[in-house]
């Protein structure tokens, strides 16, 4: 188990001075690892040391799975239902000396199973998502290519998606669609964002039940995963007709877009890259109704490091990740976001989305 | 917000002498509020205090969706990315009197954000699973027949299984011609779990990649939600053939389903429920194969309470669901179990999967 990636996990985990990271089921433990469980309510985690050393615990139900996926390489730690989950961590960490230490936690740990342990075992809990981040920021030449295979299978969902929306349909029917096609296409965990008319000016909406109808904005924000390497891309359409002020403001966000991938290259100071984009939107007025960060790193989790928004002061370098995506909400009226994914290289950046971001109007 | 379901919660509160929940996004924060968004790493939770007053807490890219859901009958404190999230709630639990008090949490509270929230804000979290539960554990009229609907729907994408499954497809196809029947008849979040072969050992196995073969043995452990309110069916079929020790396995397996499901009546002793089938298990000799608890409570969690185990020393109740799902595990061989979803009566019980559960050979 002391892989190359668990050797790098372990040395942040000295720079950072805590003793181990708990990593619960999720792509962060298939980066690991390569392999994760389904997650539910019994506690669970691969626990790795900062001398990089490795074990598990995990209720039985997952023990013989565990074993056969670590090839028994590891100790594994158990308890039936029903016996009590703390003592048999308790004993854990102190056959792994942990007791006493500080334990840094993955974005996925649960934090009832994590009040439950800190209540019976002598350690202490830290956020270690930063840890875990910094362990993957700078993507491999295999993670390279997963990423630009997950951003064409999304790019051609949704040219097919193109000929697919008219008024009359649900959202849910679009979100659908744009997930058969990237599940028939080899990409796995397909998800989609589809808001229609008012529900694309809330930038997460998920509710999907709404008809589209005849001149409306249509959000698409919807991505997969190639080898456990994800993509994201949004892109915004219009149903029948646009009116000047969509247009007017549909071409302010993609230069802002324009100008935030322009932005990207290795050197780059971060801040300086949300600005390129964001003092387009303010610039036109528009700088309350975008409200987020420019865009977040992405690669085994849709979101990781590094995020682009003006408090995180450090330079881009090559081999980093992110979205790009500009938005300019207007709440229960409508919204329009751009977004691509951008990777940092040597010579400066490719945009690994190639779908066009012209209007459309369907 | 102070509806009937606040109010149960607040006195749950009060009994468990904490001052508030906090309820991330979940199904747990559909059942209280009837609304849930999507839940990224960017903290966001409903807090319902022990005198039933709520609040909500989210980034601001959540701000609109919220107040629109809400209603803005409830104040709602955000924080824009890269503002501190930590300090918003700071002054929040200040305004909310909550400075120094002890905050349950439910059970998709993530632990990342509340190690944040406790280090800079004068909190005692508490593992609140329970609390919620509770609240939940005496399914109303209309939950019932939310229940059954979903049941129902899972009954019938089994029988229509039946019909497509043969040797030489993808766990995967199974998986999601389970859950496209589901979404077809209605339902919502519709999920399985297929596992062929030795992949059948391992009660929670999502690989989803082995081909069926011929003389395998298929494990469909499927579901999905109506209204909000969650299915979840075992069965375990035969491709081609069955072996004479895989037919005295499954006659065992059902023997325990069919007495766990009998002794499941009001004001039976809940121990005394998981023994009535763990008991058959044991005396065939195959108890350490049975390594699970006899089943979980079903609602609007797929898990929740009451956990049918030896440990949980309580009586049923009129109005509690729960699964009855022995199994029988041979670790990198195969495994066998049957599952239903039974709901406690006045009279006795109702199993809410109609599903035939006679050995079937495809």
């Amino acid at each position: 188990m002391a892989t190359q990636r668990i050797l790098v996990l372990a040395e942040e985990l000295k720079r950072a001075g805590v003793a181990a990271m708990l990593i619960s089921p999720s792509q962060e433990l298939f980066f690991l690892s390569g392999y994760t469980p389904m997650m539910c309510e019994r506690f669970q985690a691969l626990f790795v040391t900062a001398d990089a050393t490795s074990f598990y615990i995990c209720n039985q139900l997952y023990y013989d799975e565990i074993k056969e996926a670590y090839k028994e390489a590891i100790p594994i730690y158990s308890w039936l239902d029903g016996e009590s989950m703390t003592a048999v961590v308790n004993q854990c960490f102190q056959a792994q000396q942990l007791t006493g230490k500080t334990i840094a936690v993955n974005s996925t740990a649960q934090a009832f199973n994590l009040l439950d342990i800190a209540t019976d075992c002598n350690v202490n809990f830290v956020n270690g998502l930063q840890i875990m981040e910094e362990a993957r920021i700078i993507k491999s030449a295999s993670e390279i290519a997963a990423l630009k295979k997950a951003a064409a299978i999304t790019d051609e969902a949704y040219e097919s998606a193109l000929t697919f929306i008219h008024s009359g349909i649900r959202e849910e029917e679009v979100a659908i669609f744009l997930k058969s096609k990237m599940a028939e296409a080899g990409g796995t965990n397909p998800w989609a964002i589809v808001a229609a008319g008012a529900n694309s000016s809330y930038p997460h909406y998920t509710g999907n039940q709404r008809l589209i109808e005849k001149n409306d904005i249509l959000v698409m924000d919807f991505g997969c995963s190639v080898d456990g390497l994800c993509s994201d891309m949004t892109r915004t359409v219009f149903i029948g007709s646009i009116s000047e002020r969509q247009k007017a403001i549909y071409e302010i966000v993609l230069q802002a877009n324009q100008a935030g991938e322009k932005a990207a290259v290795p050197g780059a100071y971060i801040p300086d890259v949300d600005k390129a984009a964001r003092s387009i939107i303010e610039e036109a007025g528009y700088g309350a109704n975008f409200f987020t960060r420019l865009g977040h790193g992405i690669g085994y989790m849709i979101h990781e490091a590094p995020d682009i928004k003006k408090s995180n002061k450090r330079e881009l370098k090559a081999g980093m990740a992110f979205s790009i995506e500009p938005g300019i909400y207007f709440a229960g009226d409508f919204g329009i976001r751009i977004e691509d994914i951008v990777l940092v290289t040597d010579q400066g950046n490719e945009v690994l989305n190639k779908a066009k971001k012209e209007i459309v109007i369907l």
